[in-house]
């Protein structure tokens, strides 16, 4: 068995990942690090839970974590998993950050988006950015995984296949992105009550977003280019689900079938990529509590673009899911063990 | 492993079935009826299965599954199961039926309430009411079972000790529940159009739903009385949960905490009822996904009445869970098998 | 012109007041008080203003505006009203106050339920209770007028007839309310953030709501009684609206038409109330956006109890818009001026 | 006072109308055509109208409301209206057409979008696209009046000045929306059945929404050009509201500060179209239930690309709004009679 500790375990993407880890058949829950519930029952926080575990939040060490548990999941606010992480606690255990804080590979960058100083230029290096149908040799590696954000997931995931083979003008990109509200995560501001976001839609940080120059960084890898994107986030009022609509010019012409095979190709060994065959695009209720990324293609012949659709449950695929999929690979287990979910519909 | 087939597969109650039936460890699908989706692939009709089987819907004959399938679950509407099951079937399978035919075991009170002749009312005395917390005996012997409605179960669970113990003026009983969209099913009437009961909570069919005698003859078990209550059910813009406020006057002074003790002991050997402590009282949010049944208790000294509140997932504890945990009972397997779901928060 | 300022404007019910008074052709809006957001543009905080009005909030002195103003609105928290409100004021100004100091006549009922002192018994005594179907006659007379609570108005309403003409045990009335989220107010707590109270519904506050006695108190004076009924409220996933089931035990049978009869002699010259035709039952969508308060009745003769449903907007009928009923009878204008709304169907 | 009468009043776009002209000072409705519900009462299908108006449907027939109304509202689905409007008609009484039928001036262009024969190629040429913004002095003199659709008041007024001020490369133009879910009218669909679209977010008609050519022709007014554009409608899970987001590539360097300048002064005499000052967005919230065009602006200058982000309600200046506004511009009343509403907030 694993033993697996959680720091930041009572925040959305913790939370979920209590859950699936609790039912994963390898893993056995060592600690739920929480400081703002440190001594209350899980249970007592999230209903959920109730006849299911006694176990209690504690302000936990990430020192001692490092002793006790073969992984040591961060879901931290940016800024502060850096500043936890040393060497030492790497040559004990293995860390999974759900934070942003190892990311981006360019401190200047890192540094530009998130107005703060970065606080471990040294571990950057290690670290491994976690989308494992991109990076699953360095992931089975790796002693520090970054794991990646929500709407990067789906946009890398959606573009990649497009600009590995060349095929689009990649200053022409354009991702429009719409979120549930628990990407805004648990903190009670005005912006996401009930009555505020409820029957009302809003875009919001327009080219702003955080999660653009990490997208760029993941893309510019395929075509060792430097093209600067336009990423544009909503907030939809429904509580999980991203679904990115991705915009390109086509260099040359191209049938939807063509691209097809070409996304299939290059999926063709991920279990957790399921590519839409037909005219069929992607609903984020389909993805809904689970860890697939659904894709689907359309072409617009009349003005040469081809429209990638994207679509994932944040706090699974885009959080908790992967971070799963992520330890599932560092420790040599069947990736789908313990994340194998199917949308339980209706939602 | 037992094969498993479904009559009625792609309806909400019976695609839920399907889904859960898919994880089983122990259960293989054999086929999966659809008269209206007859020849279509399920995930045609359900995006959340692409990629995870390529079944069809099939215009299933049941007694080509009665030899193909060592049970049969049936989700249809009321008046074709009594039409369909005959002695020779249940020499060669088990039925478990999510519909209403079977239920209720007086013909008159199911002719005066369903407005229709009963079709089947030999086989009626020999089936078997699958709440399964209140006849687990009785499920197991037997080959037909009839799996109770959304609103009974959880009526029928909170009330249940309250009866037991004498507690109460049976009488005076009121029960005011609150159900999500979903169980209203999958046709497309005005009514549960988006734009008609989005934001907007109604009752409906005050003292006349059909859950009411059902909800009686199962309490009138624990008394051998002959009481009527008034079950008033409503529709909440959400898509799933049921939440059950039921309302009597005590018979004497009982505090909350002896009340729970009763309960406790109760439901002492019941996975699947959680008892919720202290002040604490269910939220569909809790059960959702699961098949559970949360209870919690408050006694109002001002009016001395007790109230239960009760909650479960109308389309799990209420049908296809509540059908799958039968189904375990049925052959011998542990009862959790396949339906231990934990609640994935926020929904 | 009335002149007419509000204080606590910038809360839910504030706001809404403000909204009407601002198309009101009878008033003008003087001061809208807010400390929280003194000097802020009222369209920077609310964006349904941008382009109709400049009016900037202001942290307000109440012995300034009853200098300037014809009619003061307070929509404040409980506790502060009654210590702004002076014999002085009310010389030179009326007062409508939205909150609940002076509401409850009986001090030690208010004490009891509010566990604070109350601060200005001398003024409770003159202070009308502004439900304007049952008071009017001394509204119109009155200098402080104390607005009902949104459960009061719709639960009284609904069960007055009742009571009036000695119909029912007033010891077996049970009211069921369900309630939109609007309800709580506009303060950032986590029960009322999106993802917490979105697709979930809960009772609260069984028994102990402070509308409980506030509705006890005016329907002891139909008929001289000290009865005491429950109260349970409901948490509704959706902005707006409540709808009240009001069960009760009839003393004698009697038919719905003849309950109708009563009920429409009752409301005869009520242009507010609207008593449901046959069997129709209210549903909150068509009163939302509204000042009127629907009622429908039912009898159920298996257990011989009457339900009657009311429904209303709890922050028009259920705040604002009583408000602003009060003050129309107050300075002797059409009672229906500036409030005359129909529901803006799909919500 | 007008004489107005609505054919497919009953539908949601014609009941929002019927609402408006119920409450516009200067208007009378005569007839309330609807063949689906012929007979029965307004309030009986609305229960919103409950007791306040006594109007029954009627299968009306156009030549007579022609002789009995000054203005003739038709609310019908595409295909319909062509084949009821003749010379005769428009002799007698004013059209306002909510339907598609006279949008396109191209009947080629309609014929291919629409799949269909255009069946009264004559009127089409007198017909004036009723875009009050755009067309008013030739609104003042029509017979007959093509009310825009939703998707595209939105988008055209958004895009209006870049074209006219000849910002932006036309042919950059991607105009990605979302609509809430009474967009797709009150047909009893699969799709818009409340839990197939609730929490959940979908793309749909990718390069083929028929309001494609409908923003084209209008655009290409400014510019005498002929340019394409890409529109993607998305659904939303909530009642009303429309967002646009439209990007474009700027053809040269310029400020947010100066196109708002240029927005400003294109839209100086417009009370309808609201812009947006500073970095504030707009968001369906502050416009539902009004007849409001709120417009935000920014530039994103990592790609040198301008976002337009423009709301609407798609029921009101998306449809029975703006219907009213060239109502009151064709009889010359102040243009903001009776549709001069303030967002009810929370929605």
């Amino acid at each position: 068995m694993i033993k697996a500790s959680v720091i930041g375990g009572t925040g959305y993407a913790g939370q979920e990942l209590i859950r699936i880890l609790m039912r994963h058949p390898d893993v056995e829950i060592v600690t739920v690090g929480s400081r703002s519930f440190a001594g209350q029952k899980l249970s007592d926080i999230y209903g959920n839970y109730t006849g299911l575990t006694d176990i209690r939040c504690e302000a936990a060490d990430i020192n001692i974590l490092a002793e006790t548990s073969d992984v040591v999941f961060l879901a931290l606010p940016h800024g502060i998993a850096s500043k936890l992480i040393t060497e030492d606690i790497l040559k004990k255990t293995k860390i999974v950050d759900l934070g942003a804080d190892f990311r981006l590979k360019d401190v200047s960058v890192y540094e530009d988006w998130y107005k703060t100083e970065h606080f471990n230029k040294s571990l950057l290096k290690e670290a491994v950015y976690g989308l494992c149908e991109l990076h699953r040799n360095d992931i089975k590696k790796a002693r520090l995984i970054s794991n990646p954000g929500c709407y990067t997931t789906c946009s890398i995931l959606s573009l990649a296949p497009l600009i590995k083979n060349n095929l689009i003008d990649e200053n022409s990109i354009i991702i429009d992105a719409k979120s549930g509200v628990t990407g805004a995560g648990r903190g009670t501001v005005l912006d996401v009550m009930y009555s505020e976001c409820n029957e009302t839609v809003k875009a919001y940080k327009i080219g702003e977003h955080r999660h653009t120059p990490e997208i760029e960084q993941e893309l510019h890898l395929f075509n060792g280019g430097d093209f600067k994107l336009l990423f544009t986030p909503h907030l939809v009022p429904m509580n999980r689900g991203i679904l990115a609509l991705c915009y390109a010019n086509l260099k040359k012409d191209i049938s939807v079938a063509a691209l097809q095979d070409l996304y299939r190709d290059f999926y063709k060994d991920e279990y957790f990529v399921r590519l839409l065959a037909g005219e069929k695009l992607p609903e984020t209720r389909w993805v809904k509590g689970t860890n697939f990324c659904d894709i689907g293609l359309k072409v617009d012949p009349r003005t040469n673009r081809v429209i990638v659709v994207g679509a994932i449950d944040n706090l699974i695929k885009g959080a908790a899911g992967q971070a799963v999929q992520n330890m599932n690979i560092l420790f040599d287990l069947n990736e789908k063990t313990g994340i194998d979910f199917i949308a339980d519909f209706p939602i």
